[in-house]
């Protein structure tokens, strides 16, 4: 295939739109691959759509390839189902809603875990029937808070959602592990650098997560790496060890002491150090216990107090806290009214004696894991001015069970090999791709998506999701590939193979190009033909083609005439090589197959 | 590729599906092609995606053969072009809109008109840059009234919509022309009948317009076709001829005659024939002439009256009329609101004394063409229980113009060859499978699409549109091609190229159809085998091939063991023969290649 620039329906762009906040966005722009229509929607241009629809068909032969079947879902879709898994509710603001002129609810689908779960009762009855996975590739839609980045987080984008159904545990772990393999052979072929961190499954209801990460500093998502093993996770997904308990015979009794105006970890240690000097070692943020309160709001409309124990050199993660709590759980700190309505509750000054289900203030009470048994803290003694010191965990107080949503630090002890071989956290950013899990029977429960397994009985299915977003891909790759001057595309979803350069005026120099165009397409091999006649100089064809960024760039130009040869460039090194006239045919066609 | 009915997720049906009003819904539903998500809203399940998508690929090879070139817009689109073009407005119930968490406007593109336009103005600026032709094939919403037919009306459905931008109307007759050959290899590929239709354009601004119908007893469109020459148009686009002059200079005078209770057309003939006599014939419903009041709401929202005199033998057509009017103009007949606040309409004797704009109603009169100059009525009087007769136009009254909105009956005088060759209209049904039309300058205008000429004057675009949906068209080659008892799909668009039936419980049954399916995908032949063992008997599997519609039948069953044979069926014509397991692989080959 031949695109001819002269017609090509594109326009480069020297500046950058105003709205780009990163390159990918930027260069996307400008190269004439996207257009913006509205905030976090966007037109695809010939060459966008090109590399959108190569990915989305890497996608799909790996799919297949695993025995999953395509079948495509309303975008539109009718309120009931969401309902009964009471997402209408759950996703807030975050969908689209909208009415038909009968006044029915509809919402634009943001996932389909409900159409998928109730197509397979449609059709399916027995355990015979399974295993099944089922996937399409098909246009979603969020109405983000703050759609950013262009493709990255868009309002109107192109997921590829699969869903497998078991009817055992077994069956879903050989479904999970079937995607995972294949999700492994897209990301190697797309040709970007990611990483698959252990994800937190626990608010979607199911077990076993993972998502694929591209690296990337513009990401939004911060995972943690071990600088010693192979462990990565997100950062809700880190689960901190334990401490270990400790012998607290000797430790001793708890005493109340006078600190006054110490309304903060600061004001604390620094009073302490003072007043309270130890021998061993000064008093460190890490040695107090903080507790903090939110106030919760739960999807069905209650609400409840809940308090959190950690060290006080940690505060809580909030994005921790909100995959700990679950989808639709909102939070927020304790405000006045809030310690007006609970007066045993002293602020700057909550201590255990105060927290937990049975206490004065009625507050459940869950403790981070570093509170071990026998560990030793200084902590609020629930008057206004008073701390306790050598206030033992499991001696003097106890929580109602443990929580795992302090800050995730550089420096943390890696849960995988820190015990053993010392390997220590640090995080790294990076652009959510992928996302696999196992989604469990919460979806089937809702639905009632029952089969009769091999005694007439009627089980439960079992589900796994698995998404990738083929329109953030482009972005991604782009963000992952890009350079100084340009787009730089790996092969695999290059918008052409080659990008043809007629350069100069003479008529032998477009002959030549005519010719290898005409020969390269006869190969099978897509060419990007720039055969712009007129005012276009060479200069603004060779910035178009870095800035385009297929991977290798011929230039028919001065050196035909004086020795017969053009140029062939590789976009991503910049390396060059005169190739004679004559065999540039046959040496692209072997770069473009190597 | 082999799609194996054991694991393929599809389940067909022996019962109708309850809403299914047509043929093809039924079958499609029961076939395991498709499920409704909602009213007009659709899942695809695997087969009927396959048969999709073939049909989108044979579109778009026929457009980029053009060179049209493919991008793709959002379907989520923001209020403001479709404001600037008025048809935020206009479209009334019949698009769906919605806010986003913001409170701004959206609203689900019904079309995108206005996005290619501005897509273009945005990229291009001179006329060296055109002709220019770009498509998309994507998801579309129409709020319809009533959904019907599964998917001949749906309410989220697929297009195919381009758009040919040129500097000229030279131009744009070069791009429709070309753009109606494509649509012509287009269809002729896809394989039932259909018949071009000349359409009505001036509701859309346009000049030229035809239709692509295809032929089928179900259809929503009626058009009419000449029984002696290749005339056909939509019913809307019929042209009357206008009745020529007739010489008056002999004609009686007008004379009132009391004519009590004739307040209709066949009360009034019958009382003529009984009081008044003719010589030569009797009187005929279309020697009145009969003046219908209608009250209009144009989009702006001011209020009209029209009368409508047409012969007394005759309706005005609501659709004719709605595509004179023009879009978003809503009409009623007056109502009794309607004449009070009018009394000098005499209802059931209104005459041309009391219309026209300068007449004592004061309300707009248009004539229908076959009131020719010189013809003699009998019309109302203006008074109840009188009416007028040899009443002759251009003597004794006239309108303020003349509008086409007479029903259009079997047996009318073909536009193009009755007076000639007294060609006659008779009258079909069809469903509108494609559209094109030249629309002008009216988008280009509404939103400011200018380049400079080759003199450096900024010039208004003109543009042509041409669309075909492909999910509908699934349904319309469906209907066109079913039988008694199944779908029956023509070679280009079916979901496999062949089924093989493994008929039988012999193992040797099932290793030569292994055998059969392998060598057939090795060979590029796409295959739906049905390999399901244990309860599914040869029975059950023949009906599930014939009601799938796969246009070649394999049967490997009882005749292997006897003569070495398999069996080969044509789904269409019922024809089988046995021909040699050995060889059937090569003359299976052979038919598909055909």
């Amino acid at each position: 295939m031949i695109m001819r620039m002269s017609s090509l329906f594109v326009r480069t762009l020297r500046e950058d739109p105003a709205d780009a906040e990163v390159p990918s966005h930027r260069l996307l722009v400008r190269a004439g691959y996207i257009r913006r229509a509205a905030p976090g929607i966007y037109t695809w241009l010939p060459l966008g759509l090109k590399v959108l629809r190569k990915i989305e068909q890497i996608i799909r032969e790996e799919m297949d390839a695993i025995g999953a079947q395509e079948l495509s879902f309303p975008a539109l879709l009718p309120r009931e189902p969401y309902e009964a898994t009471n997402r209408w509710t759950e996703y807030g603001d975050g969908i689209f809603r909208l009415k038909d002129r009968k006044g029915n609810d509809y919402l634009l689908g943001p996932t389909h875990e409900e159409m998928f779960t109730l197509v397979v009762k449609d059709l399916y009855s027995s355990y015979k029937d399974l295993p099944l996975s089922i996937y399409q590739i098909q246009t979603k839609y969020r109405d983000e808070a703050r759609p950013r980045a262009g493709l990255l987080r868009g309002r109107e984008f192109v997921m590829k959602d699969s869903y497998s159904f078991d009817v055992d545990d077994a069956g879903l772990d050989a479904s999970y592990q079937a995607h995972r393999n294949a999700y492994i052979r897209i990301f190697d072929k797309l040709g970007f650098e990611y990483v698959i961190v252990k994800a937190e499954a626990g608010a979607m209801g199911g077990s076993k997560s993972e998502e694929f990460l591209a690296k990337a500093e513009v990401g939004e998502d911060t995972y943690v790496r071990c600088t010693r093993c192979d462990y990565a996770a997100n950062v809700e997904a880190v689960d901190t060890t334990p401490a270990a308990p400790t012998a607290y015979d000797d430790a001793p009794a708890a005493h109340a002491e006078e600190t006054p105006d110490t309304p903060t970890i600061d004001t604390l240690v620094d009073h302490l150090n003072e007043k309270f000097p130890r021998d061993d070692r000064p008093w460190h943020a890490a040695d107090t216990l903080k507790n903090v309160v939110f106030s919760l709001k739960h999807p069905d409309g209650t609400t409840e107090a809940l308090a959190i124990g950690l060290p006080g050199d940690r505060d809580v993660d909030a994005k921790r806290l909100e995959s700990k709590l679950g989808e639709g759980v909102v939070f927020e700190p304790f405000g006045d009214a809030d310690f007006a309505s609970r007066p045993s509750l002293a602020k700057g000054y909550i201590g255990p004696g105060a927290l937990g289900e049975k206490k004065p203030a009625e507050v459940r009470y869950l403790l981070d894991p570093r509170v071990g048994e026998g560990s030793a803290w200084v902590t609020g003694a629930d008057v206004a001015g008073s701390h306790v010191l050598d206030l033992v965990a499991g001696r003097d107080f106890s929580g109602d069970g443990v929580i795992d949503v302090a800050e995730v630090r550089d420096g943390d002890p890696c849960p995988a090999c820190g015990d053993t071989d010392g390997g220590i956290l640090e995080s790294a950013r990076g652009i959510e791709m992928g996302h696999i899990f196992q989604l469990g029977r919460k979806y089937a429960d809702a639905l009632d998506l029952k089969v009769l397994d091999e005694n007439g009985k009627l089980v439960t299915v079992t589900m796994g999701s698995y998404g990738i977003g083929p329109s953030r891909a482009v972005a991604a790759i782009a963000e992952g590939t890009l350079d100084e001057i340009g787009l730089c595309w790996p092969r695999e979803v290059a918008p052409a193979d080659v990008h043809l350069v007629a350069a100069g005026k003479d008529e032998e120099v477009f002959a030549a190009a005519d010719r290898i165009a005409t020969e390269l397409s006869a190969q099978g091999i897509d060419v990007l033909y720039d055969d712009r006649t007129g005012k276009v100089s060479p200069g603004v064809k060779f910035k178009d083609a870095e800035l385009i960024g297929v991977p290798t760039i011929v230039v028919v130009g001065k050196s035909l005439g004086t020795d017969g040869t053009v140029e062939v460039k590789d976009r991503a090194t910049g390396e060059r090589e005169q190739v004679a006239a004559d065999s540039v045919v046959d040496h692209v066609v072997g770069l473009v197959r190597a």
